[in-house]
Formats: C-alpha cells, structure tokens, sequence
C-alpha cells in the first residue's frame, strides 16, 4: 500500500521522525538522570506505548481508566492514571485493573482517598497514589502544604493506599512565555516548588519517593531541577504547531500529518479543504516566540498558506499566492497533536513513501 | 436503569425535550410549505434519524460519503450528502451507495462535476447534484452567476449527472447577529439571493427544481421567502448554548447534556469535572444578543458558575458561589452540540428519571 492509497482525511506517521523523537526525548531523560513515563494521551495506541518502552521508558501515563484498561489489555505493565478517579464505577474498574497491572493514580482531596480506600479494601488491593501538587497550572492539584497535609493523613489512615510521591504537570509554563529564556525560568520555577513541598513533608517525616513532572514544552528544563525523579512528556513523540512555535520543533521533526484533499476551489485565492475541526480538532496555536502561526494547522506543500477558519467538515484556506488545485492531496500538522489524534480510528506508518504499518488509536474516545 | 448507574461523562436525551423539538421543526417548515431535510451531523444516530421522518421529515441530510453509509445501512432511503464528493476511494464508495439509496451530493465546481460522470459511468448509474450557492458563508460554493453557469454546462454535457436545483449553507448569518431581527434581515438576505440566481437561470431556460436552505438558527426566517423549497437544519434537535445565546433556546428546549462528576475540589472557589475538550469539545459560544454565555458550556445544576477553561479531560469551574463537591454529578448543555456528539459512542435516553433506550453514535467519526 502506498500513501496514494489511503482516503482522506486520514492520519500519517512518519515513522523515520517519530523515531528521532523517540530517543531524543529518551537521551533527555537519560542526561537528567529522570526516569521517562511518557503520556499515552497523545498517541493512544499500545503499538507505540509499546516502542516507547524499548526506547527506555519506565513505564507509561494515562488520563483515564478507560485508556489504563486499554493499555493493559496490550501487555503494558506499569501505567500511572495522572487523574483523579471519582465514582464507584470507576473506582470499581479501577480496582479490576490494578490486579492485573501495577497501576497508580493522583488524589487532590481527602475524598478521593477515603473512596479509593473502601474500593480497594473490597478486594484487599494495595495501590500507590501521588499527591497532586499545583506548581501554578489551576486545574487540579493542591497548593497549599495544609492541604497537602490532611491528604498525608487521609493517606496514612487508610490502609490500602501508599503513598508513591508528588506530581505536578507544569504545561501552563509555555502559555505566555516571551522567550526560551522565560519559558526556562517558569519551568524551573514550577520543579523547584515540587522540590519545595517535598523537603516540607520530609521535614515531617513523611517518605515521599518520587517526585514527577511532566509537559513536553517544560521537558528541556524543569528535569534540570535537582531532587526530581520522573519526568511524562507526552506531545514529543509527533511534535505540533504549538512545538513549532516556540522552536522546539520543525515541520521534519513533526511527525504526525493529517491527509487531505483540496475539495473545492469556490473563488480565487481561497481552497477547502475536506479536513475540518472533526479531523484537526479546533484549537488555535498557543501565542509563541518563534514563529507566526495564525490558523488552524500548517500545510507543509504549502507553507504561505494559512487555514483561517474550520467547520466540522471544511477547511477553509487563504492560499496567499500558493498553488492548490481540486484534488491535490496535502498533509497538515495540526496546532495541538493530542486531541487531534483522538478523532481518528488509526494512523498509517509511513517509511520511504511505503505504508510500512497501520496502528489502531485503541484508546481512542475513552473518556471514562 | 437509572441515571444514577451511569458513568460519566456521558450523553443524555431528555425524550421529552426532543419530541417537542422535532415537531416545533416539523410544524415551522410545514408552516412555509417547505419540505424538511434535517442535517443528521448533529446526532449522527440513525434511531434518532428515523423519527425525524417519521415526524414528516422528507429525508435526511448528511456531511460525508461515511455518514451515508451508516444512514443506508439503517434503512434511511433518501439522503443529500451536503458536501463536494472528491477522490476515485470516496466517488466509488458514493456510486456503490447510490445503488442502495436515493443518494445526491452537492458540487461547485467543473472537476467535481466530470470526476462524478467518470464514477457513474464505470457503474452505469445516473446521479442528481445539487449546485452549492455562496450566499455568504466564504467557504464552499460559488457566488458568480458565470461560474455556476460553467458547472450548469458541465452538467448539461455529463450523460449521467442530474442538475436537482441550488443549495445554501446560511449558517454564517448568526455571526455578529446584533438582534433578532437583524438575524431575520440577514437570513432572508440570503434566502432571496438563491432564489435569484435560480431566476436567473430559469430565465436561461435551466430547470431548476429545488431550493434548498439549512441552518437551525436561520430556520424561523429563511423559510419565509417566497420560493425556497426545501430546509436542512440540524442542531433544532437537541439545542445547545449557542441556541440560548441568540434567544432561540431556553435549558428546558436543550434536550442533551453530558453527564459529569466533581472530580477535585482544589482551591475555594474552584470545581474541577471530569469532562473535558475530549467530551464536550472546545469551540466558544458564538456571540448572541439574548445572554452572556462566557464559559465552554453551561451547567444546568449551577447556572452562576462559569467552565472558564478545558483540558483534555478536565473542565474548570469558577463556581461564582454556586456549591459543588466532589462526586456531584451535573449536567452540562455543550456550546456547540454536534462535535460534541461526535465525540462519543452512545446516547442514554432518558424519561421521568429512566433510562429508557442507548442510541449507538453510529455515524460517529466517519469523517471520509
């Protein structure tokens, strides 16, 4: 099969890229001395969990215990769910997958413990958990050492939790950052604090093992940071627009393209193309530092071309000068590669102009 | 069943709220004397496809070659595919359908047109296209009477493609609607000038049999211009945020939510869901005149509160005083509910409290 072959719109690794990316980011980690847990979240195959893992990775991430059930199902064997699990169901699935796969998740809140606790007793179950620790994202994780401290509790009352370690995902360093400079500083600031609280609760005794970070824009830096043990990029495997623009990324080094067909030439200098937000997912490109990216994807055979606006089923292109004809097939990286890649049932591996494999994206939509 | 054994994020139809929307649609076209076409993107479910024709509806429309697949294969029998069909992979699967049921597509160009004459001759088989009309949209279809001339000729000299009449997408019209009845003004704008062209190629002696509009949010106007024949909205099933935004919709007319959970409490004043981009999709609300609608949808159970950002898998509630804990489970009316839909594989449909049926998302993700 050759990439003339394959319908569109569709997704295409480039398998030689995706390659790079791979031990790149492994030798990071190695040159950190952190051990690498990458986040599935962006690829959810097992297929590449599983090149992941020979590449030297200690284990995988996850979202959520539907993408943790999928993973094990494949043979992988140590998985972190970086999310709380709240609601019997799913403490239930939880629970069923841990006997099966060395499985930990995240607690923010005495709640989420105690629940946790009673599900795991159900089945006399051990399981580690890490407290959350927001570095500055707002999202979930605790700031506060107080509150960190009623979780350290919780945790040390109940008797089939363990305490693992801390976790923050520091991606919000990159939102607004002015230049690589910033963005390391932000980074850096955002692993210390983990740092910080850590030293804190060993000051009380409290035996906190590892400590994780992870967001692949902060991953050149915040590993820097002494005391860290773990690190879980999750974007670098196919790289994105928003790689690109803060320069951590060139179009060769994004590996991930979406398929598409010019399908109409309604006026002059406009083209649509048959990849629309159901196909690219409908994110702008994060503000960056090195490079203008204002629409919704790149065109590489047509780099002065700009998508500058998306309905589900449409991509509509300023052509700015470049040369698009009915028919002509182009291939787009996408703004923000994970959410893209969710709408889609499986990429096509392409080496030398040769579809070499076709990857089914298992894990995709599982959003429980 | 009960609600309460759901695990979410999860959709579900209030049976009740879409009974009444599917007559309120079916009442308004027969109102005008226009037949009714819905646009099945918005639900994607062929049991929800069926009672739309089972209200009056004259069969349905779809995006892709893949929706009509699946629309096909459930037994639905007359079916517009709303899109330019480019690409010999989609062309033959179209003719291959076309043997199955009553099937056209729209074109808006001379390529598309010979492309399409190549397909059906191979099979023998004859097709009807509709020419697709820009009356504002800047995005497929042609503004200049002398280009759909060039596609009226195409047409004339293909021996197996049939010119059906004119199509319009009309939706742009509630883009910076200042007022109802700047909405009206700007729907009918756009409903007269198809029939003008229409005019003016009959008065070249071109038969042009149907006229066709669509767009939920146009539908209460488009419709009263004299001539039209036919209107394909589709969100009037379910309604969504957007509807609420321009006065069109109040919570009890949006007959689907997704269903979430409190997963993290972890600052005063912050509520996180386990619903994020994955399950209701990231688009903003469309600027309205009827209410400020700021967040990414609208939590029926917590009115005051704002979802001031998504993750992936996390939804961020400003709480604004409203009261959420951990393991609540709320309802959210997404923004913009058809890529919502398209995010995942099943709808719970509820009634008095009961989950009374699960519709499979069957045209879920067919995005070739």
């Amino acid at each position: 099969m050759t990439k003339e072959n394959i319908d569109t719109p569709a997704l295409l690794v480039d398998a030689p890229a995706l390659e790079r990316n791979l031990e790149a980011m492994q030798r990071l980690a190695d040159g950190f001395g952190l051990a690498l847990r990458p986040h599935a979240k962006t690829h959810k195959s097992p297929a590449l969990a599983r090149l992941q893992i020979e590449a030297g990775a200690r284990g995988i991430t996850v979202a959520k215990v539907g993408e943790a059930e999928v993973m094990a199902e494949a043979g992988l064997e140590d998985i972190l769910i970086a999310n709380q699990v709240i609601g019997e169901t799913k403490l239930d699935r939880l629970v069923r997958l841990a006997e099966r796969a060395r499985t930990a998740i995240l607690v923010d809140g005495v709640e989420g413990v105690q629940a946790l606790e009673q599900a795991l007793a159900r089945r006399g179950l051990e399981m580690e958990v890490m407290i959350e620790v927001d570095t500055g994202k707002r999202r979930c994780g605790l700031e506060r050492l107080e509150d960190i401290l009623d979780v350290v509790r919780a945790i040390e009352k109940a008797r089939h939790v363990r305490l693992r370690g801390l976790e923050t995902h520091e991606g919000h360093v990159a939102d607004g950052a002015r230049s690589a400079e910033d963005l390391r500083t932000r980074a850096q600031a955002a692993g210390q604090r983990l740092v910080e609280v850590a030293e804190a609760l060993r000051d009380r005794g409290i035996e906190i093992r590892e400590l994780s970070v992870g967001s692949t824009p902060a991953a050149p830096y915040t590993g820097a940071v002494p005391g860290l043990t773990e690190m879980r990029p999750g974007t670098y495997v196919f790289n994105d627009v928003n790689q690109m623009a803060i320069g951590q990324a060139t179009p060769s080094d994004c590996a991930l393209s979406v398929l598409a067909t010019v399908m109409s030439r309604p006026a002059p200098g406009r083209a649509v193309l048959d990849a629309g937000s159901k196909s690219l997912f409908a994110e702008r490109v994060r503000p960056g530092f090195a490079g203008e990216y204002s629409g919704f994807g790149f065109i590489r055979e047509a780099p002065g071309a700009v998508i500058s606006s998306l309905s589900e089923e449409h991509a509509v292109v300023d052509l700015n000068g470049e040369a698009l004809r009915v028919g002509d097939r182009v291939k787009i990286i996408p703004n923000h590669v994970c959410p893209c890649v969710n709408l889609h049932e499986e990429t096509y591996v392409v080496r030398g102009g040769e579809v070499v494999d076709v990857w089914p994206i298992a894990a995709r939509g599982k959003v429980r």
